[in-house]
């Protein structure tokens, strides 16, 4: 691990292999969409598509068991539209430092209401910090 | 997010709850041993077995979108046994702060050789920094 | 198999492997979640949540192809919630015998209503004996 | 549950569902294929292939939450193949009685050696009753 | 490729496999009962149960990797029902022509309202021609 | 359906969609890195990795049961990489037509053997016609 914070985080299984048993690049894919979105809805965005993703890059490939960490950073912040670049980096168990760089993208997602028409993103609400719920009422899991 | 890094974290989809909507258990239950895990190779574990699981105790339901992060601590480690809490917190999309508590757990692994034999755990890599490698060659990611 | 009614018995496959090539324990454990909240629908449970899962012991791994049986037994009921011990037990196709125990868990669950307030849990329901519905109105599985 | 022993036996979730939100005809053909899998065996193949699946009837839909049951017998057994017929049976969480009959289904096998050559079926090891392995060895799951 | 129109085509990927490392013929059927739906929906059915299947024949295994094709002809409509062939081929990355077959089936569907009960076909929409919708308004996909 | 030959088609399930309800764009984009891979080995290609994804454009949402159509065309092909555009367009069940467009990408792959290094492609095999194996052994899908 690295001392930044992932978006996402994961520890990859044979059931993300493609036919080569490396892992399948839309896995990855798959998750940097997802990272990327966590980082817009920490800048304001309260409920994102995604429009667009750019200059994705995969320098090397990931292995089943790799612990594989994607982060994120805000690129630009519009009135309902917000840019975020991701950076993949993958590491094998136990692998001290942050890995190898893998893959990135640059993702621009727009923020919508629920019936998709784009609204603007509010100011973010990472300035608020209201701290873990104190009174979760331990009703558990559905199984 | 938290300021903490996590060992494992993810954002849940549909595809992941019960019947009756919220998170199935079975999903967290498996982020929580892949997560205990790394944690357990961040000490020096080569290649483990998960020998037990106890005081998995759920709080409060996850749900659909949330992020979901699986924070990892030490508890013990022996000559070939390890043991590591797992804490998992939940927060909606753009939550602000470290999100709710929502499940917990203890695991037990064993280091074990390629033949399953009990191993003993070496020093931790994490002492060592290797850094990112310089020189990732580009050759992409599987289709 | 055994003679014994399985709560779930599956057969399991290669994209149910951990990276060793062996099944995932996070497969395991979600059909052991299940396996208890099937016993406890059938002691009188409407409609359970977990709260807690201890004493989870894996004594022997899974291999892909192994049929997997998830035995339940009832080990108490409260007012509104239910103990129900799992036993795990795997066999190679075709193997004569109940197959080898290979883990066990406690799951304790809660009987919630809809709202996910605790209620009381209602006389068992396996007393009555409805039978087959004679009158399935065979309207098929949705392609 | 019913008294009689499933060659296969689950709980459906929403990831098992079509797009009209019961389950995907799909699922149940996957399990369908696996029960008489495991009735074959039982006869003594040691591997087998599907050659062929006729008279799969669906009489009525599955839910989400239901317990599905899938029970095999014998229907014929020749030289290098074997006949299993398949009737699958579901019902609602904690319903007393055998559930309603949903599906049935007729399969061919065909025993095979490594490299896909039919190979006779041997008798049947259901004969010998081994027992449970008395010396499980304790060695886990692998996380 | 061959030419012809499939009704469902994919790549299948290490997921999909069985215990023996080829497709799993529970994949094979989930689209089969698939792409029998997409042929009974070009001819007139709007929403579909599958009642029967029958004919299946396995001739061939499918590999992990294979681009696999499955092409589906109208056998017999009727008021309500519909009766569609579903011919499977499997090709290995990059191979001319149309495939080796592997499997084939005849699906019978009923045409349902949204309560599940049996609606006359109506006539074929394939004879109306409206284009691709010429503004599309780009509100993306949801991350 | 719309006369051209799609590189892969599929219909969506619940399965795959966001928390949203719509079609997660993690599932668009797998699709479409195997979609464009199916087209560079119809051009020759033997082993491909994705090195680079551009141009990645969501036009409008995809729903639960739309029938999802991904074309591929030959952007450039060089002496050991192969850029493929990537169309892909959606309609619902039955719908007449093509479609409308919802997403398109441009794909660079690169051929390679099977340490990973780069391999020039061979003339496109799509040249000779060799027609479907005659002799197919029916040897069936493994269960």
């Amino acid at each position: 691990m690295s001392g930044r914070e992932p978006a996402i985080r994961v520890t990859l299984l044979p059931r993300d292999t493609n036919p080569h048993g490396t892992i399948f690049g839309g896995v990855i894919l798959s998750y940097i969409d997802q990272a990327g979105a966590v980082v817009a809805h920490q800048h304001g965005a309260s409920r994102v598509v995604t429009v667009a993703m750019d200059k994705v890059v995969f320098h090397a490939p990931v292995y089943v068991g790799d612990l594989v960490s994607f982060y994120g950073e805000l690129v630009r912040i519009g009135r309902t539209s917000i840019i975020v670049k991701v950076t993949v980096e993958a590491a094998p168990p136990g692998a001290a430092g942050p890995g190898r760089r893998v893959t990135e993208a640059v993702i621009t997602y727009v923020n919508v209401d629920r019936y998709g028409v784009p609204t603007p993103i509010l100011e973010a609400p990472s300035a608020k910090t209201p701290g873990p719920s104190p009174a979760s009422t331990d009703q558990g899991s559905q199984a």
